[in-house]
């Protein structure tokens, strides 16, 4: 495909100019290009090709950019992108300086907003459309959300604090394709279903042709379509005991029901002041058959060949962390029959399918809901189950307050499983897992827990899991350094470091994976290495010890130098009164974009490299001289 | 009155042996030792007043403990106290060593599930239904949840999950009273109102009474009540289309509606395993005629006489820092037209009522939505607003992913107005402001400050509000020294602290509220202290140059250690190469129980007197001798 009409796109203002007929042209070049573009640099696919002609015909009928789009979560923005001048940005997706993978308000006017994290749009949206409405604007504020996001609770606490708001021109358009990352639980995707179910569907699709094919004065139209909606098709949705008007569900691949329909829903808008629901459904990966069939595999898959697909790696690569928990979590639950497993709506991406095969009634998808997901794993704790929560170190920050209120304060054994802890890579600053030792290493009776190798990673896994209290164990997204991994469920010594490496003059207190880095630099500088292991509660004898046998202490984390690993290590120094100086090495205090985590390591100073050009800038005086004997380099 | 019947109850089960009328005579007489006893002591009132008859009946049809109740917020609970063993207990409420105001599970082993932020009680119950599944227990759950906490959005994802589990035996009691704290908002008050409107209500109780008339075998008389409920009251409620058997509303207040309809629950549940939703409507202040008039006054009130109602104090004590935010959010909203003002639900307790009258359209309770809150913020700021989310310390940690993700990660300007920071008294540590330095200081882009007094508040809010970018101003529960307070608009130099005493030997760099007590803990010591005003960004070189004219430095924050302010120096200190010694003073690792705040800050030894020992103890050696040159004393 040349894309002939599509090259000539360089802003939504030259949509408005085609001709239906051409839309659809473009629809099918923006789909096949958006095929095309991923399967070279990898990203979100099925979503993409879910919103395709959603996204012509929003920015065909709203007047982008001044009209304000609120894409939820922001993964599905690929064909916003490319319409919006970045489609020459492509080849450079998700990659170091390259365009993100998600909407982002520095990247550009149309990005009104920058999402990642779920549940965002209708808040932010309503906090636009309230704004315009104090400027006395009349610009549209719309928020489009997946059937997923609608479960998380603080679209909810929007729809509730929208739906008594007047006098705004604000339209919520829900993507209904009954599947986030994981394929959709909970009630409101099954009433979702039901109001999509056959007969609906079909009458509203039919309602919506019968209706635009006699072309009556645009508001009277609207009226009747309105009225149609409501009183024929939906009787009485949610949506509209929420306030708003609803109109729906339609074929959200059908040019030709999409654009009469917002323009319906825009002219409805303006002339009442009321909010807006639009009720779309789509199928993720429509339009490329392996990604309709399987859309959970084409989520967001690496590079690959279109014409084959995806297909198994040659030599299986080594095991990632989120595999090893996967593993650990079968061989415990088998263990121990009290193990139950919670994920919010992350099962693959959390390592959990074959928890699930092996262990159905003690596997609980509780929907996008971090909230919900802890304090439903403090009232199993309650009752004496052992949870155990798989969640990202970034979507941690959503179930903070539960963390505290309802694990921590009341002291109850609830186990967290917080991978892509550190940098991220292609998600970028939105999915940074830079913060959970700075944000849980403040609240008391909360053990954090940071492994340094795969074998490691179980052994703190099964500690952690035994440990009679609430505990986090932080791993990195991706592979570790390669270890072997023991079949036995082992613990380590509550609280203890080890030291991996006896030198002097200098030593390393790494955590994590800044271990196998700082082992690489100790050799070069002759340093001791101390793998802590336990970020909280943090070894203090062995921290002393250390401070007092070596001239100069550094620390090295993948996580923000303030509050971290390095500052537990400065208190229980200062608290034990001694002076021994102290290099913090970690994530500077400002967001890091998304790239190679490699790279991004790198940047911070945080490989080998980095590591050894740190210490030596600043300890050059302490680092041990060769064949100097320890003893002579102490300090009181 | 000689409280003779309710003298006799140490136990729920005893409620099981007490006819209906008795029922009746100890619900008089528990409502007014409730009020005998909150106007002793001081407490909730309102609430509690609402929820007698409820609580008699839920534990007299329940098997309480075996079966478990969660009260959502939990400060209706004094009926539940008294009728749980802990009557005579109550003179102790919220005081030094007695019993909490919430639910505790330490306290009593009829409290199940600990609360006081809002929202939580239906993913604990869950928790606790699934776990009886697992176990093969009958045991029931219940969740007691008001019609504002019900807006929370975690209570709308537990619902959402709860619809899709089945072999449960859960009910869910949604407590009605369409008002919490300040008087209730959004569409999901104004959709139950429309429930509990004259015909519904009125049919639905007089349904009641009619089919209890003829008192057929129990489980009959349970389906014909639920389709009556379900097919004449409220055709299709959307908690039906979540899943659950609604039926409602009853009077919350008539035991012959209440224990009926909860028995019937009770066995649908049982025969079902279909999770239950009963809507109650109950009146704030029932019985006590100056509550029912006004419940937001008497929502938690002092000590006052009952037969006169609270009485305005003789003379106007202190401002306090909520006051002061109010005064200066009116003057600085006339100042700036772009200034408006966000709060979840805490009109009254942050100092809003003035700020809603006079500008109405720029004031926005958002219901009980503390993540919704937080990003229609930014929302907001990106069309160029000037929003202040008014928020407690505490509650914070409920938007705190939305404050990283949606605030602080698009640079947007948004001013925190953080009341409550540090302990907060009779609350206890579910309320306590401890964390938020250390969460909030780790996130990039956002600035945090910390007032010593309350000019400096003023100061300090204007100063945060008028930089660009995100900053949270802390300020603590009560009063301060007692300034005056200037009035005009007046900022301080950004990240800039200030000298407040010259001595010499140790130099106190002190936070906010603990200003005060060091520069009366520096009279004795002969120390120099710094009002450093500024957490983020910290005044490197002030805290440099200090830690180097001195020979140990002293933090002291009113809050946790681990991660606070006085990390933040160590991490300054250590970061320019000086390693002057370093006490830090501030909160321990462990939760405090509520508590006089004086009382509690001496035994954290954060008075004056204890800031004093703390530094005699570790630093007697570099306490400036009387009459030392200050240059003899200083470190290298």
């Amino acid at each position: 495909m040349d894309y002939s009409l599509l090259k000539t796109i360089d802003s939504p203002a030259q949509l408005r100019a085609l001709s239906r007929d051409q839309l659809k042209v473009l629809a099918d070049e923006l789909r096949a290009f958006v095929l095309d573009s991923v399967s070279k640099t990898g990203g979100h696919l099925s979503s993409n090709l879910g919103t395709v002609e959603l996204t012509i015909a929003l920015h065909t009928v709203f007047n982008t950019p001044d009209d304000r789009i609120v894409w939820d979560v922001g993964h599905q923005t690929y064909p916003h992108k490319i319409l919006t001048g970045r489609r020459d940005q492509m080849p450079t997706l998700r990659q170091f300086g390259g365009i993100s993978g998600f909407p982002r308000r520095f990247e550009s006017e149309y990005d009104a907003f920058g999402t990642a994290h779920s549940s965002t749009s209708i808040s932010a949206a309503l906090g636009m459309a309230v704004a315009a409405k104090l400027q006395g604007s009349k610009r549209h504020a719309l928020a489009v959300i997946g059937d997923s996001a609608m479960t998380g609770g603080m679209a909810f606490e929007a729809m509730n604090n929208v739906g008594v708001t007047d006098n705004i021109h604000l339209t919520v358009i829900l993507n209904d394709n009954d599947m986030s990352i994981s394929p959709a639980v909970g009630a409101l995707n099954r009433y979702l279903a039901r109001l999509m179910s056959g007969r609906f569907y079909t009458t509203a699709k039919a309602q919506a042709k019968k209706v635009l094919e006699h072309v009556p004065p645009l508001f009277e139209l609207a009226k009747r379509l309105e009225g149609h909606a409501k009183g024929m098709v939906v009787p009485a949705t949610i949506f509209e005991e929420f306030g708003f008007n609803y109109i729906g569900p339609i074929d959200g691949h059908d040019l030709d029901s999409l654009i009469p329909t917002l323009e319906n829903i825009k002219k409805l808008s303006e002339e009442t002041g009321h909010p807006q629901f639009l009720h779309v459904v789509t199928r993720k990966g429509q339009g490329y058959k392996l990604a309709e069939a399987d859309p959970v595999k084409y989520h967001g898959p690496g590079k690959f060949d279109p014409s084959k697909g995806i297909e198994a790696p040659a030599q299986p690569p080594k095991k990632a962390y989120t595999q090893i928990f996967g593993d650990w979590l079968c061989d415990m639950a088998a263990a121990d029959e009290r193990l139950v497993g919670i994920t919010p709506a992350m099962r693959e991406g959390s390592g959990m399918v074959e928890f699930e095969k092996r262990f159905p009634a003690r596997y609980f998808d509780v929907g996008i809901a971090e909230q919900h997901a802890v304090t439903f794993a403090a009232g199993l704790a309650c009752e004496g189950k052992k949870p155990v929560v798989a969640i990202y170190s970034t979507f941690l920050q959503r179930g903070y307050d539960q963390l505290i209120h309802d694990v921590a304060l009341q002291d109850l054994d609830v186990t967290f499983a917080m991978d892509r802890a550190g940098l991220v890579g292609a998600d970028g600053a939105t999915h940074a897992g830079n913060y959970d030792i700075a944000y849980l290493r403040c609240i008391p009776n909360v053990a954090v827990l940071a492994p340094s190798d795969e074998n490691e990673c179980r052994m703190l896994l099964t500690t952690a899991y035994r440990h009679k209290g609430s505990a986090a164990v932080r791993y990195p997204r991706g592979t570790g350094p390669g270890t072997a991994i023991q079949e036995a469920l082992t613990e380590v010594p509550w609280g203890k470091g080890v030291v991996r490496r006896e030198g002097s003059g200098v030593a390393i207190l790494a955590f994590g994976s800044m271990v196998t880095p700082a082992l690489a630099a100790a050799e070069k500088l002759g340093a001791t290495v101390v793998d802590m292991r336990f970020i909280k509660p943090l070894d203090d004898t062995l921290t002393v010890e250390t401070a007092k046998r070596h001239a100069a202490i550094v620390t090295v984390e993948e996580g923000c130098l303030m509050g971290g690993a390095g500052s537990a290590v400065l208190e229980c120094l200062h608290g034990h009164g001694v002076s021994t100086p102290v290099l913090q090495l970690g994530l500077p205090d400002r967001f890091i974009d998304h790239g190679d985590p490699a790279k991004l390591l790198a940047l911070a100073g945080l490989d080998a490299a980095g590591i050894e050009k740190s210490v030596r800038d600043r300890f050059a005086a302490q680092l041990a001289q060769p064949g100097a004997a320890q003893d002579k380099l102490r300090v009181a």
